[in-house]
C-alpha cells in the first residue's frame, strides 16, 4: 500500500509524541490568540458552518526523521525510531484555509509567526509540555495551509489529530500539529521544545540544547525506492522498479533517475500520474539486471534543478534528520 | 572585489545572447499585452512619475552557466562560457514592483505565465529572434520582483539593460531580461528559443530540443570558495577562506561548512551579514593547513535543510547548467 498514489489511513506512518488526548467535539473549542485585534474561540460548528469556505488538499506530509535508518547505519543515533522511507504518506484533507481563520482575528502588523499548540502532552519533552510548533506568517496566509477535519473522506481518526488538526503542505510533518486546541500569532518563532530544541539540524558533535542547530522548515527533495525491498531476490532480466519522489516546499518533482550500477550511470524513470503541488510523485522504471549483486539507486530533481547529495554518510546529523541522501537498495538477481 | 557583500557594477557579471540594443529613453515605451483586460503602453517618465511606488531590492543574479568550469573539467562543453563562481553578482536594484504594472494592466483569470521580451537580437538562437523568457504568474505578482531602471543607485548602464530590465530574484539570470519592451501574458510559459530550447536540464546523452528536457527556473542552493584561488600556494599555519553561499528561490542561507581534508569532515563556516532574504550570504573561516597539498571543500545549506552534492560528475549535464555540487579548491600549503 506504501506505492499508492494516497496512502489508505491505516497506512498513514503516525508519529506523535504523547498519548492522544481524549477529544469531545461537542465541548472542543478553538482559541486564536497573541497579536491579533480579535481574539477568536470557534467551536467545531463555528469552523464548519460556512462562516469559512471549505477545501480539500492532496497533500504529502513527511516526517522529519524519514529514512533515518540509513543514518543509523552508518553511526547509531540512540533514542531516535529507525524509521524506512514509511514515515511519508499523502492524503486528502479537508477544512478551512488558515489563512481565512487569521483573517477573521486581524493579525498585527508584528506578527511574523503562527505557532500551533495541540492538546498531547509530550512526555519526552525537556520539561514535559504539551506538543507546538509555528511557521512563518508568509507561509500561514497561503491558501493551502489547512485546518483539517477530514482525512481522504472520513472523519480524522485519533492518532491522526482528532477532531481538528493543522495541516502545512511541504513543510515537516512536526509543523502540522495534531489535536490543535490554540493557535498564537507571535513576533518570533516557537519557543517550545519542539522547535527550539528539537527538529533541527546539528552537526556532527553537537547536542540538542535551545537554540543550537538551525530549525527545519520546507521539506527538501527527496526520493525512496519502494519495489523491490532492500535486500530482494529478483529473477534476472527484466525488473520493475518503483518509489516516490517528494519536492517539499513550493516545489515540484521534475525527474526521476534510476542506476542499476551504484550511481555511475542513470537512466529516466516514468514519472507517474500528477498529484498537484503538494503531493508527491510516484515513479517506476524497468531496468534488466544480469544475475548477481546490484545495487539500485534513485535519486529525484525538483523545479530549481537540484538533486539529492549522494551519501547518507556526508549528511549524517546527531538527531537524524532529512536523510535525503541518494535512494539506495541491494538487490540478488537470480537466473 | 568578488567578496564585497554589494558587487560593483563593473565587476558585475555580464551575459548577453546579442549585442547591446540602443536604447533611446525619450521614445522608449514599454507594451504590456497578451491575456489582459486593459493593455498597456507605458513611457519611461510613466513608469516613474508615481503612479507605481517606487522601492529597492538587494537581490543576487546567478547565470545558469555558474560555476560551468568545473564540468567541463569532467567532460567537456564545446560552445558553452567555461563560468568559475564569477557568473553570480549582488546589488541594489531599484525600480517598481512588477505586480503593481501588472495590476494596472487587469490580467484574465486563465494568465498563468509572465513573458518578457527584450530589444535584443539573439544571433546564437535557432531562429534568431529576441531574448525572452517567462515565470509563472505567482512569482510575478510577488513585491520582490522589479521592473528596474536603477543598479547600486546609477541608471543601468548598457549591458546591463538600460533603460529597462526585469529583476527577479531567486530565479536563474537568463529570466532578469534586459532591454524590456514588453510583457506579454500568457497561458502557457515562453515558447521562445531560450525557454523551450535553452536553458533547459538535458540529461546525459540527451541533445538540445523545443520541449526536451527541464525548463530550469529557481536556483539551487549554491556556494564557492573565493579565497584562496584554486592552486594558490599559502602558507602553511591558520588560513582564511572566504567565498559566498545562495539559497535561491525563495530561501535562505543557514550554515556553511568548510572542510581541509576533501569532505571527510566539516566545521562551521562563520555567515557574515545577512543582506535579506533575495541576497547571497558571504562566509568566511580559519582553517589550519600543515605543509603539503590539501583539497578545501564548501558547501552551503539551505533553510529546507537542502545542501550541496557532493561531485560535479554526478551532475555533469550536456549543457552545463546548475552546478552546484560541492566547492573545491586545491591549495598547496608552503613552509
Amino acid at each position: 500500500m506504501a506505492g499508492a498514489p494516497v496512502t489508505p489511513v491505516d497506512a498513514f506512518y503516525v508519529r506523535n509524541h504523547g498519548a492522544v488526548p481524549a477529544a469531545d467535539a461537542a465541548t472542543f473549542r478553538l482559541r486564536v490568540d497573541g497579536l491579533v485585534d480579535r481574539p477568536l474561540e470557534l467551536s467545531l460548528d463555528e469552523l464548519r458552518d460556512g462562516r469559512f469556505a471549505e477545501h480539500e488538499v492532496l497533500a504529502t506530509l513527511q516526517c522529519a526523521g524519514n529514512r533515518r535508518a540509513d543514518f543509523i547505519a552508518v553511526r547509531d543515533i540512540p533514542g531516535e525510531a529507525p524509521w524506512g522511507p514509511g514515515a511519508t504518506g499523502t492524503a486528502a484533507w479537508r477544512g478551512v484555509a488558515l489563512a481565512d481563520v487569521l483573517a477573521a482575528a486581524a493579525p498585527r502588523a508584528e506578527a511574523t509567526d503562527v505557532a500551533f499548540v495541540g492538546a498531547d502532552m509530550a512526555a519526552d519533552a525537556d520539561p514535559p509540555q504539551r506538543f507546538a510548533g509555528s511557521i512563518p506568517r508568509r507561509k500561514a496566509e497561503r491558501r493551502e495551509v489547512l485546518l483539517a477535519w477530514e482525512m481522504n473522506g472520513a472523519p480524522l481518526s485519533g492518532v491522526h489529530g482528532a477532531p481538528l488538526r493543522v495541516v502545512v503542505p511541504g513543510w515537516i510533518g512536526a509543523r502540522s500539529v495534531k489535536w490543535l486546541e490554540r493557535i498564537e500569532l507571535r513576533a518570533q518563532p516557537s519557543d517550545g521544545y519542539f522547535q527550539a530544541t528539537a527538529y533541527r539540524l546539528l552537526a556532527p558533535g553537537e547536542t540538542p540544547a535551545p537554540g543550537r542547530g538551525v530549525e527545519l522548515g520546507e521539506v527538501a527533495v527527496n526520493s525512496d525506492v519502494l519495489v523491490p525491498d532492500d535486500g530482494a531476490r529478483v529473477p534476472a532480466g527484466t525488473v520493475e522498479i518503483s518509489g516516490y519522489a517528494f519536492a517539499g516546499g513550493e516545489r515540484s518533482v521534475v525527474r526521476v533517475d534510476v542506476s542499476t550500477d551504484g550511481g555511475r550511470h542513470f537512466a529516466e524513470a516514468e514519472l507517474l500520474d500528477d498529484l498537484g503541488r503538494w503531493a508527491w510523485r510516484l515513479w517506476r522504471a524497468r531496468v534488466e539486471l544480469a544475475p548477481g549483486e546490484h545495487e539500485i539507486v534513485a535519486r529525484a530533481w525538483d523545479s530549481a534543478a537540484a538533486t539529492q547529495p549522494e551519501s547518507a554518510a556526508a549528511v549524517w546529523n546527531p538527531k537524524g534528520y532529512v536523510n535525503n541522501a541518494w535512494a539506495r537498495v541491494r538487490v540478488v538477481a537470480t537466473r
